[in-house]
């Protein structure tokens, strides 16, 4: 790991850790696991959308970073993206992938090594909402693909996780609790995050 | 505890937390002290002064609140105000509590309850640092008691903490690990913490 390692993650209420009650969720489960001395911020906001992110993002992130130091930022939504409301989903696909592209073409002007953690699914949103979540997130990591960065595919395997949907059910149907967020934070560490922040960046 | 409770932690590296392997701080010691259900958002950057922190407060608070919400505001700063660049403390006493005063009138023009947490101190800041944060935060306190907003001190009592210090210093010498964040929580819990989130805001 690099000495000087500051991190920023964004997105919505998962990076949030809503429902967690040891206030730590995924994000200060994967901290821990990577060893002390990260400087770490987390963004998260529940209910933001793409577009919400891509609005405040650099707005947030510029007073956190360090000239000459190893900036990293960790994206992460689309769950509320596919959401319906009032007979649309929030934002579509299209639409999602632009905003992606956008904050991915940002971080390289700005020499900010980014990481892309795929959409949880909404336990309580049904069988279309998985459907729309599912597609969205293999469109994401196709986009990150293409621009060679890493994607960490969430949706389908905490859809079929019995801790993270028991968790879920039993709380406000989308937030799981400490469990599911440890499980989250295991298919994240699993899925390419040590060689992700072990890479030399300059 | 209200139903729907907002609070934004905004200050500098001890409000984020910097230093604590579990990457919890004395922010999330003292959430999960508190219950679940809270929506909490860490709004600490490293390095930060008053100014700083006045700067960016609402352009980042605002996205977080939301209307018909116990929003809350929690404050902490001082720290690195005290600390002498270049021949001169970084913010001088009256510019910072200027400062504060304007974060706790605008918090109420927003009807948003503030509570302050005073500076905690900088083990290797030596006697000169430690004399200017006391002074800085008896001024706050007092500040705060004339505007009915509540402050809890720290910098005496975790001056003279024996884990705080034995942390800070065998750490980069301000920070402190998991054991000095956690008495800060306690302070922080014992010092008024439950009545202020129990208090009806409406």
């Amino acid at each position: 790991m690099n000495e000087d390692l500051r991190i920023c993650f964004i997105g919505d209420s998962f990076v949030q850790g809503i429902g967690d009650p040891e206030y730590r969720g995924w994000v200060g489960r994967v901290l821990a696991a990577s060893g002390p001395g990260i400087t770490a911020f987390n963004l998260g906001i529940r209910r933001n959308t793409s577009t919400d992110v891509l609005r405040r993002c650099w707005r947030e992130v510029e007073p956190r970073i360090l000239p000459d130091t190893d900036n990293r930022l960790v994206i992460s939504f689309g769950s509320n993206d596919a959401v319906v409301e009032d007979g649309n989903v929030r934002v579509d696909r299209a639409h999602c992938l632009d905003n992606l592209a956008e904050l991915l073409a940002e971080s390289r002007k700005r020499a900010i090594h980014p990481l892309v953690i795929g959409p949880p699914p909404v336990i309580d949103g049904g069988a279309e909402h998985l459907r729309r979540t599912v597609e969205l997130a293999d469109d994401m990591a196709e986009l990150c693909g293409s621009r060679e960065v890493p994607f960490i595919a969430t949706t389908r395997q905490l859809a079929e996780d019995p801790i993270w949907t028991r968790e879920a059910g039993a709380g406000d149907g989308a937030h799981p609790g400490s469990g599911g967020y440890q499980r989250l934070a295991e298919l994240i560490l699993d899925g390419g995050w040590h060689s992700w922040i072990a890479q030399p960046t300059a």
